[in-house]
C-alpha cells in the first residue's frame, strides 16, 4: 500500500507523540519535528507508510540517544494483557466456535493498541473485547483461514505490538502450533513486539519465535534479514497481524491472511471497508504467486 | 499566544482539509502540501498560529486560483443558523438572565463551527446548544462583562465565523447596539465572516459593520488597515470572538473580553482551562494599557 498525502498529518502527530516520550528537552523536540517536516516534504509517495515511520523513529533514536522510548509502555501493556489471559482463554474454550472467537480476540488486541492508548481503563478494554465478539466478521474467510491453516505445513505469524501478542497467543493455541513460527521485530520500534516481549508473555514457550532482522513497524521485505526472507519464501501461509503488516505486504505475491482493525481512512479505503471494521482478509495476489 | 510545536499537525491537517475543498487535482494538492510542510519546517514559533494559517491559505489561493473555497459552506452555515434564529431569540427573551443566555449562545455558535463540521445534523446542533446552556461559565466575569459594556462608549466586537455571527447577533441585541461596531475580515479566509456574511445574516441592519483590512483568521494588528487600527486604539472595550482572535490578541494591552470555546490543547493550556470549556475571560494586560 502506497503512502497517501492523508498519511502525513499522522506522521507529524506520531513524531510529536514519540518525542514527548523520548525527551523532555523542548529544543530537541522542535529540532526533530523540523527535520521530520523536511523529510515529509520530500516523501516518496510510492513507498509504504511504515518506511517513513521507520525513518522518523530512527531519527528520534539518533537525536535523543534513546533507543527504546516505549520500553516502559510495552512492559506495562504486556503485564496488563497477561492479567487478562486466563479469562480470555476461558472465553475461547467455552465458545461454540473457538477459532472464530480466538480470531476476534486477536483483532481486539489489535484494536486496543495499548501503546497508543496507554491510559486505557480496564473498562474500556473490556468494552472493546465485548464489541469485537459481536461485530461483523467475514465468516467465509474464517472458514477459508481454518482450511488454509490445516493445509499448510509452514506458517509464519507476523506479530504486531507488545500486549497485543498475548491476544495472538490465544489464536496460536487454537492452531497447530508445531507448524507455526512467530515473528517479532529485531530492534525496538514504537510499541512493536520484540523477542523480549515474546519471552515475557510466554510466547517463546509455546511456539518457535524468530525476529525479522528489521526495525520497521511492518514487514518491509527488503529491509529484513536474509534468514527471515528465506523463511518467508519457504512458508506456504502467512498470518500478518496489524495495519503495519498490511501496509507493507498488501502488494506482495504470497498467500497471506491479514488480521487487523482498520485504524485510518487511508487503510480502510485500500481495504474497501470502514474505519473501525474488524478485518480478516486473504491476499488477492496469492494465485499469481502459486503459478510462478 | 505563540505557536507551539503541537500546532503543526493541525496546520498540516487543515491544509489537507482546505485543498480537498479547493481543488480536485491530486497533483496540486500534493504540491501545496509539500510547500506547507517546508513552511512548517521553517516556522517562527514566536509568531501566533493564525499568522501561519494566513500563509497557508494564501498559498492555497495562489496555487489553485480559488479565492474563496469555503463560499458554499459559509452560505450554507448562514442559512442554517438563520433558520434557528427565531427560536434562539425566544430562548434569550424568556430567560431569567438574558445576557448570560446570550453569552452562552454566542459561545455555542463558536462551538458548532459549522465550517469545520459541515456535515452537522440539526440534532447535534441542538445538543451543543443545550450543553452550552448548562455548562460551567464564570458568572463573575459575566457580571464584569455587563458592567464593562455599560461603562464603555466605543465597543468593537470582533467576529469569527459565518453562521456563528447569527449567534453573535443574539448577544449584540442584548447590548447597547449604538455603541458597538462589528468587525469582519476584509477578504475570504477559511470560513471567517466577511461583509457579505454580515449582510446576508442581517447584522448590517442592526449595528455598524466594518472590515479589519486583513485576511488573517484572527486579528493580527500589524496586518490590519490603518482605519481599523485607529478604531481599535480608540475603542474602550473589545469583545473578541473565537480562538483565532484569542491567539492573536492575548498579549495585546487592551481591555478585551474573549468569548470562545477552547478547541485545542495548546489554547486550553494558555487559557488555563480544559479543551471544550466555555470561555469568557477578560484580558490580563488591560491595567497596563490604561496606565500608559
Amino acid at each position: 500500500m502506497r503512502t497517501h498525502i492523508d498519511c502525513i498529518p499522522c506522521f507529524v502527530r506520531q513524531t510529536l507523540d514519540s518525542v514527548r516520550i523520548a525527551t523532555q528537552d523542548e529544543k530537541v523536540r522542535e529540532d526533530i519535528l523540523r527535520r521530520v517536516l523536511r523529510l515529509c516534504a520530500e516523501i516518496d509517495l510510492h513507498s509504504n507508510p511504515p518506511a517513513m515511520a521507520q525513518k522518523i523513529h530512527g531519527l528520534i533514536h539518533r537525536m535523543t540517544g534513546v533507543e527504546d522510548p516505549y520500553l516502559d509502555i510495552k512492559n506495562h501493556c504486556n503485564k496488563l494483557a497477561l492479567q487478562m489471559y486466563r479469562q480470555l482463554k476461558e472465553r475461547v474454550s467455552s465458545s461454540a466456535k473457538p477459532l472464530e472467537t480466538a480470531v476476534r480476540l486477536a483483532i481486539a488486541g489489535n484494536i486496543i493498541d495499548f501503546g497508543v492508548n496507554s491510559h486505557l481503563s480496564m473498562q474500556q478494554v473490556e468494552q472493546t473485547i465485548a464489541e469485537s465478539l459481536e461485530a461483523p466478521l467475514d465468516i467465509q474467510t474464517v472458514n477459508a483461514f481454518e482450511a488454509a491453516v490445516s493445509e499448510a505445513d509452514r506458517i509464519l505469524y507476523l506479530g504486531d505490538n507488545a500486549g497485543e501478542i498475548v491476544f495472538d497467543r490465544l489464536l496460536l493455541e487454537e492452531l497447530a502450533k508445531e507448524k507455526i513460527t512467530f515473528v517479532v521485530k529485531a530492534c525496538p520500534i514504537i510499541n512493536d513486539a520484540t523477542m523480549e516481549d515474546a519471552q515475557i508473555t510466554g510466547l517463546t514457550d509455546i511456539v518457535r519465535v524468530i525476529d525479522n532482522g528489521s526495525a520497521a513497524p511492518g514487514t518491509i521485505l527488503e529491509d529484513c534479514s536474509p534468514q527471515f526472507r528465506r523463511r518467508f519464501d519457504e512458508a506456504d501461509l502467512i498470518i500478518a497481524k496489524g495495519q503495519g503488516n498490511y501496509e507493507t505486504l498488501s502488494d506482495v505475491e504470497k498467500d497471506i491472511f491479514f488480521v487487523l482493525k482498520a485504524k485510518c481512512r487511508v487503510a480502510a479505503r485500500h481495504l474497501g471497508c470502514n474505519v473501525g471494521d474488524l478485518v480478516l482478509v486473504r491476499s488477492k495476489v496469492r494465485a499469481t504467486a502459486r503459478e510462478r
